[in-house]
C-alpha cells in the first residue's frame, strides 16, 4: 500500500521536475531568440500572423468544443464571450501580432551611458528578462498577445491558460510551434503547461532559478495565493478599487459624462470605476444630477449617510438606492454599481483613497489648480487622471499596442506593461586594461 | 500549561504585529517626506551629517561595547574591521551623507510624456516606492548609508542590522531620530526592528501591504533564506561568482595586472574575481605568467586538468596548486582562491560562465572585435566588462554616491543600485473632460 500523500508529493514533484525543464528548455531557445535582430523578430511576426490566418478554422473548430463544454457547464454569458474565438476574433489577433511587428523594439536600447574618469566607457542597454511565467483565464486572445509581446521582447514564455479555453490555446500554439519550427526556432520558446492542469501553475510558483518572472492574471483571489506562495518574483495585476473623486471646484459638465464613462462603457474591467467621492461643497447640487444619471443607466447606488439623504431627497425615478456598509470601500463590484461618498475636503478624499483603494487608478475631476497638483502628487496609484475618464488605463490606449496586463505594485512595472516592460537591463564596461586603484 | 509551540506562535504574531505597526507608522512619514522638495531633503542632510560628526563620540562608545563584545565572542580580523565604526569612521560617513546631498535627485523626472489623439497629456513620473526594508550584516556604515539614500530617495525604512552592531546601531538612528524630530519629521520613517531580534526579520518578510521592498544583504545563505521566505518582494543582492575569460586575442599585458586586481585588490567583496577561463589557443604561454604573478600574490589556484598540467610544467616558485573539483566552478571564495579552466572556445566559456555564474560581473580579455560582440551579447549577467577589473562593479565608481546594494536579478534593478533603483513611477493624465469611445 502506498500512503496517498507522498504518492501525491511525488505527483507534483514530477510535475516540477518536467515543468522545470519545460523553463530550462525554453531558456536555451530564449537565449537564440536574445541574438535575433528586429528585422527578423518581425519578420516572424508576419508569418506568425499569416498562419493564425490561414488556419483560423482550426482554432474555431477546437474553441467551438471549448464553448459548448463551458456553456454545458454553466458558464455565465460574459465569461462565454471573452471565451470566444471565432474566426473573425483570431483574424482580429492576427492583425495585432502585425501591430506588435510595427512597435519600437526595446532591445539594445542606451539607458545610460557615460566615460568614469579613468576612461571606463559604461554603457546600460535594454535586454530580455529571460523566461516569463504567465498564469490567466480562459481568453484566448490573450494567448496570441502574450505570444507576440515575448517574441518582440525576445523573451520566452510557459503559459498556463484558463482551464476552459484548453482546446483552443492548444490549437493556437500549435499554430505557433509550427512556424517556429520551420523558421529554425525552437517551440520550446513558447511553451504550455496545461497538461499538468493545476498542478501545473503550483510548479511555475515553487521553479525559483528556472523562470524569471511570473505574471498571475484573473480574480483577486488566483492574484492572492500566487503572492502569497510563489518563490519566483511575481509582478500583480489588474485588481482596481478605483475612484473618482468630485472636487468642490468641478465642472459638473465634464463631471457627469466622465463618471458615466468610467462606470458603464464596460462593466466588469479592471479600469472602470467603483467609487465616487464628491466634496461637501458641491454634494447638494451635484449629487442629484450624478444620481440620476446613473440611474438611467440602470448602476445601483451604495450611498454613504450624507449622499444617501442628498440622493433620497431629490425623489429620482428609478433610483436603486441603498446605505454602503464598511465593506463596500473595498469592494471592486465589477458590475453595475457603485458606491457614493460625500467628503469634507480634499485631504478626506486622498485619505480615503489611499487607505482603500488598490493602487490601479484614480480621478479628480476639479478646476483648481492647487486641489489637482496636491491630488496628483499624494495619490498613491499607478495611474491618476484629471478631468478624464479611468477607462484610459490600458496598455492600448497608452499607445503599447498589445498589453501584458496592469501592474497595480511597484516594483519593476507600474500601470500597463508593454514591451518595455518586459525587458531588464545589462551593464557593459569598454576599457583599455583599467584597473581599480 | 500553556502549549509552548502556540506560545511561540503568539510571540511571533505580536511581533508582527507589531513590525506591521512600525511600518504603518512609516508610510505615513514616508508621505510627509514625498512632499518635501529636493532643496530640503539636502538641508535635512547636511544637518544630520553634522549631528553625526558633533555627536561622534556617542557612535564610537556604543560601537567600543560593541566591538569588545565581539571581539570576546571570537569574531574573526575581518569582519571586526568591518563592525569597527570609531570617531574617524564616522566622520567619513557624515561626509557620505554629504555626498548625497550633492546627488541629483530622481524623485519627479519624467520618465516618458506623451499626448493621445484625443489629446490627454500622458506623463509617466519617478515617484519614491514607499517603506522598504533591509536585512544587513553588522557594518554599522550601512546604517548612515541607508539612512541617506532613504531620504534622499523620499523613502521610509525599517532596518534589521547585523546583532553584533545593534548598540551601535542605536546610537547612530537615535542621532538621526533627535534631528528629524528637532526638523518637523516624524523619527518613524528611519526605523530599526533590532529589538525583536530575528523575529524582526522574519516579520519583515511576512508584512505582505505593509512593506514594499526588502533587500537582504550578507551571505548567501541568508539571501537564500529571505528569497524562499519572503511575502514581501525581494531584491537579491550580491552573490558573485565572478569570471574573467582571457580569448585567444587577449592582450597580456593587460590581462596579468587585471587578474591581479580582480582577484587580490581586495579579496571577500562580491565583485573580486572567483574563476579564470583560458583560450586553449593562448594557454601554454599565458597560464605559466598568470599563474606566477598569482603565486606571487600568494593565491591558491585550484586547475582542471589541461591548466594544472600547464602551471604544473611551468616549475613556479611557491605556487599552491590543486585539482578543481565539479563544486569549485560554483564556489564563491571570498578568499585568496582562483579556479582556472581551460576552454576550448569563446562559445565553451560563455556556456561555462551562464550555467555557473551567480549573474554578478564578468570580464572578457581580448582585443578581436567579433569576440568582445558576441561575449557582451551573450553573457547574461548584471555588469559584463571588456579589458578592465570586474572591481569596477560598484555604485561609487559607477557615479551612484552611496549604494544600497548590487543586484543579481533582473526584476526592478539590476547592477549597483542607487537613488534611482529606488524609485517607482506613477501616471498622470491630464484632460479637458476626455472619456473613452
Amino acid at each position: 500500500m502506498t500512503n496517498p500523500q507522498i504518492q501525491a508529493n511525488a505527483m507534483e514533484i514530477d510535475v516540477l521536475n518536467e515543468v522545470c525543464a519545460k523553463a530550462d528548455a525554453a531558456r536555451i531557445a530564449q537565449a537564440q531568440l536574445a541574438q535575433t535582430n528586429t528585422q527578423r523578430k518581425n519578420e516572424l511576426l508576419n508569418v506568425i500572423a499569416d498562419a493564425l490566418d490561414s488556419r483560423a478554422g482550426e482554432i474555431a473548430a477546437a474553441n467551438a468544443i471549448d464553448m459548448q463544454e463551458a456553456a454545458e457547464h454553466g458558464m455565465d454569458a460574459g465569461k462565454l464571450d471573452r471565451l470566444k474565438f471565432d474566426v473573425s476574433r483570431v483574424n482580429a489577433a492576427a492583425q495585432g501580432v502585425r501591430h506588435v511587428a510595427t512597435l519600437p523594439d526595446p532591445i539594445g536600447e542606451i539607458v545610460r551611458g557615460y566615460h568614469l574618469d579613468n576612461g571606463l566607457r559604461l554603457e546600460q542597454a535594454r535586454v530580455p528578462i529571460g523566461v516569463l511565467g504567465m498564469i490567466y483565464e480562459a481568453r484566448p486572445n490573450v494567448t496570441v498577445d502574450v505570444a507576440s509581446l515575448c517574441i518582440k521582447s525576445g523573451n520566452a514564455v510557459l503559459l498556463r491558460g484558463g482551464h476552459a479555453a484548453e482546446r483552443t490555446n492548444a490549437a493556437t500554439l500549435g499554430i505557433i510551434a509550427d512556424v517556429l519550427r520551420e523558421y529554425g526556432y525552437d517551440p520550446a520558446l513558447i511553451a504550455s503547461v496545461d497538461e499538468y492542469g493545476r498542478q501545473g501553475a503550483t510548479a511555475m510558483m515553487q521553479a525559483q532559478g528556472h523562470i524569471d518572472l511570473l505574471i498571475p492574471r484573473g480574480g483577486a483571489g488566483l492574484i492572492q495565493a500566487v503572492v502569497q506562495n510563489s518563490k519566483v518574483p511575481v509582478i500583480e495585476t489588474g485588481a482596481g478599487n478605483v475612484h473618482i473623486y468630485v472636487d468642490q471646484t468641478g465642472d459638473q459638465n465634464k463631471a457627469i459624462p466622465i463618471i458615466l464613462n468610467a462606470k458603464t462603457q464596460r462593466v466588469g474591467v479592471c479600469n472602470a470605476t467603483e467609487k465616487l467621492l464628491v466634496h461637501q461643497g458641491i454634494a447638494e447640487t451635484f449629487l442629484p444630477q450624478a444620481a440620476a444619471a446613473l440611474a438611467a443607466a440602470n448602476v445601483e447606488m451604495h450611498a454613504d449617510e450624507r449622499a444617501y439623504a442628498i440622493i433620497d431627497k431629490a425623489g429620482i425615478d428609478g433610483v436603486e438606492l441603498m446605505h454602503a456598509t464598511d465593506e463596500d470601500w473595498d469592494t471592486e463590484y465589477l458590475a453595475l454599481k457603485i458606491g457614493i461618498k460625500v467628503v469634507d475636503s480634499l485631504n478626506e478624499a486622498i485619505e480615503h483613497i489611499n487607505r482603500h483603494s488598490t493602487g490601479h487608478t484614480e480621478s479628480i475631476i476639479a478646476e483648481d489648480y492647487s486641489a489637482i497638483e496636491e491630488f496628483t502628487s499624494r495619490i498613491d496609484s499607478a495611474v491618476v487622471m484629471v478631468n478624464a475618464s479611468t477607462r484610459f488605463t490600458d496598455g492600448g490606449v497608452f499607445g503599447f499596442g498589445a498589453e501584458l496586463g496592469i501592474s497595480t505594485q511597484k516594483m519593476h512595472a507600474r500601470g500597463p506593461m508593454g514591451l518595455r516592460e518586459m525587458t531588464t537591463t545589462k551593464w557593459i564596461g569598454y576599457g583599455t586594461g583599467q584597473v581599480r586603484a
